[in-house]
């Protein structure tokens, strides 16, 4: 049997090796590959993605698998393994099933389909024209469906496509969590639009994009990114990726006219970035060294970025900072004014750019459309009509356009269904290990206002980053807060701040 | 046959796919990796060229050229086949050969020998102590004498090492150039050193390394390399790399008290990215896109870098130019004294500082050293004092320490014995090209007097670059100029351009 482990793990690494490479290509290509370098590039990740299919479905897997005891029912395998071993063949296992679970011309069914609609959806957007995109989305939502059947599920198939992105979540969970939120949110906006509106004009002033950087790159500093293990580049569309253990790499964009772009991006990706550092050494070189779920990653983005970069506490400390930088520009505002410009709340139509608030609305509007698509309960045809009648109810304002509503996200397009969820997750399990942070950690806020962020990092490393994808998201949360997912502390959390931002 | 091409080529285009890949890797850690990423990159190549050995190597490839009547004697294939084609399965042919013909655990001996190499002969250089490095170039000798007998030859077994980066080029033909070069050249220098010295002054002016940059990029843009297929950045060790058909990467270095080093730099590497990105589009997605020799890919960068770069022509147009952007630095020289000055020659110690006249010299000493040590009549013992001989003989000067003199280079440390020649072949067929060119180009110096080098550069795509790997060195020199390799050029060019500047 340990020769057995043995062989797994060489197949491990090496797949783990040659993901690194395809997250280089992908870099690159997002960040400085040449203009017309896309055609080679192209052959170049199908060249690799071929080889690493080859090795996710390699049938020796199976075989290894199955001498280790690992199965369906028994996913940690053999109880004489290690219980890092069998947190990894568990891992091993799901990846293996998924992968052979899809035929290989489903797989690149997909990538052609999506491909394609890409690029209409980009047109469609353009000339905000839903009909154009529809056909195509009606295959991706009939493709979807497929994928569901193939890899299987208990109660809905919107389960197995959810489970693709925060494994074990199911649709009921989701559902049970949006409804808590939904509850609290709709009247907090209801009663935030009520109170007297924030002057926010400082965030709108001009903000040298030069400067802007190095104040980026001071910031990461500060949030402790060791930039001898990383990276900040300029790119379209912000992201973080890890090039290995020792090589994270993170992107924003600047608006010389809106510097919260490019603050609140890079403290955003930081969150992802210090996670992606921050796996423990024993699981290097495996697919453990990774993040338990888009979900648990979006945690640490959303914590740095809105708990910790939104917070009082820490601009007490950081706005004499910025104010030396940025003299001119805030001249005359002070802190408190600050604070409430960068943590103003207003329903808005597009969700990347939504506040801390109606965030998590945004994407209960698409949960609801993609359960009830999946569902079978509501046609592609009929997509922007209910996107309109979410809007209302939700945030109360109507898409004046399908550009600025049913068409503005990508995600679809590219396949992406049951990925939207995520994100609001991210602001529950936040601010969970939050509440759990701030009682083993008392001084928490008197630690930020002294700017000293290094306790609440540690608390991360020792408590979510280090643990990596050896816990599913459901087992790292009940780990660390002794309780399954719950909305409550994220409700609590936005209903004490803003009550006192908006003096309501 | 025809099944048994394209099988061939689809393999061809998969290994060149993930050649494009590891390319990708490599200019990615010497330019923008952070630091620390270096232990999960050295997994990620090692993985790919595992890869990349396998598919190399794969027997199939052996039964589709049999079936293609490529053989030794028969390198072109059967008659039957298009021309291009025949070209195609040659180079496949010499590759597979090669790859075939040393089995994987000399590669991986002499890559964990050369690694361990490396570091020594850094330590020995900084130390200057060469009894550091001997044991470890002893061995480099006896492994490369392996590879040799192992990849065979015929007359002498350096033959079998130089053929690895100059195909089909042969000892005695590279001795026969030599001694006629050496037989001009120092006669020649020693004449330049007996007349006026150059006052270059003006070269250790202060030039702001970003000015540098921007006037760097513009030089690129007046060499017509494309930037929406390329790419100019920074590293330690300037460097061009091809990661596919429109997307080359060069890189120089600033020094802020010697302009030369990024200006002359920049230039060389375009001379190498314009061939780069000039193979003929037939080739794209094949192995003959891509040089047909180091020799060749010499004679490119060594040409604009030097033939065009450093001529009275050129500068008649640019001097303007750079003195508009630099008129401090550049105020009361004149274009006549900037001439000589970017034209000093001087016997120095060090290869990579030497200037055009003196620089083939630096190359005829190390060439004589290998092929002595290859053939048994040099101990590596000997080769510090051996080198001192040659340095007199050839230069006039003795260095005043190993580390200037034979540990100043890392090449033998990393196994690369046969590589020296290549660069002063460069500077010989270089000069070959250019008496062909003006031949069907007469009017070449009014041309880059005007600044127009849209035609030499267009001669280069048409009788060079696009021919790319579908003819040997020795071929594509006797298709160009009708005649087999001749010092003949460089040593007429030498002699007159520099009897002019020194007045001789």
């Amino acid at each position: 049997m340990q020769k057995a482990l043995e062989q797994l793990k060489k197949i491990d690494a090496e797949i783990t090796a040659l993901e690194g490479a395809q997250a280089v290509l992908e870099w690159d290509q997002q960040v400085y590959m040449p203009e017309r370098g896309v055609h080679a590039r192209s052959e170049q990740t199908a060249g690799l993605a071929a080889i690493v299919h080859q090795k996710n479905t390699d049938p020796v897997i199976g075989d290894l698998l199955d001498k280790l005891g690992v199965s369906d029912e028994n996913p940690l395998g053999s109880a004489d393994l290690e219980d890092d071993d069998r947190r990894l063949v568990r891992e091993i296992h799901r990846d293996f099933q998924r992968a052979t679970r899809l035929p290989a011309d489903l797989v690149s069914k997909i990538a052609r389909v999506t491909s394609i609609a890409q690029s209409v959806w980009a047109e469609a957007r353009r000339k905000s024209q839903f009909s154009l995109f529809q056909p195509h989305l009606e295959e991706i939502v009939k493709l979807s469906l497929e994928v569901a059947e193939r890899l299987g599920y208990e109660a809905h198939p919107y389960d197995a496509l959810v489970d693709q992105y925060e494994p074990e979540m199911t649709t009921a969970e989701i559902a049970r969590v949006f409804r808590e939120l939904r509850e609290a949110l709709v009247p907090l906006v209801r009663d935030i639009a009520a109170a007297r509106q924030i002057d926010n004009s400082v965030l709108l002033k001009a903000f040298p994009v030069d400067r802007q950087e190095a104040f980026s790159r001071a910031t990461l500093e500060a949030l402790q990114f060791d930039m001898s293990r990383g990276r900040l580049d300029r790119s379209v569309h912000p992201f973080t990726t890890s090039l290995g253990p020792d090589d994270v790499r993170l992107t924003t964009r600047y608006d010389e006219h809106f510097f919260p772009t490019a603050l609140f991006g890079t403290i955003h990706e930081a969150g992802h970035g210090l996670y992606e550092l921050g796996f423990s050494r024993r699981f290097r070189g495996t697919r453990l060294a990774s993040g338990a779920s888009l979900g648990i990653h979006e945690s640490m983005s959303r914590f740095w970025e809105n708990v910790v970069g939104r917070s009082r506490a820490f601009w007490h400390h950081f706005y004499p900072v910025m104010k030396a930088e940025f003299p001119d520009q805030l001249s005359g505002v002070d802190l408190e004014s600050f604070y409430r410009a960068i943590n103003r709340v207003e329903p808005s139509l597009i969700r990347v750019e939504a506040d801390e608030v109606t965030y998590s609305l945004h994407i209960i509007l698409r949960f609801e459309l993609e359960r009830m698509l999946i569902g079978g309960e509501l046609r592609v045809a009929d997509l922007p009509h209910a996107w309109r009648e979410q809007s209302q109810d939700l945030l109360g304002i109507v898409p004046d356009s399908d550009a600025n509503g049913v068409l503005q996200d990508i995600h679809w397009s590219g396949g992406a269904i049951g990925y939207f969820p995520t994100y609001a997750l991210g602001n529950v399990y936040g601010l969970q290990f939050t509440s759990r942070m701030r009682t083993d950690i008392p001084a928490m806020d008197n630690l930020l206002r002294q700017g000293d962020l290094v306790p609440v990092k540690a608390w991360l490393d020792e408590h979510i980053h280090s643990v990596g994808r050896s816990r599913t998201p459901g087992e790292l949360c009940e780990e660390v807060t002794g309780e399954p997912m719950s909305a409550q502390p994220f409700i609590d959390y936005l209903t004490r701040k803003y009550t006192d931002i908006y003096d309501l």
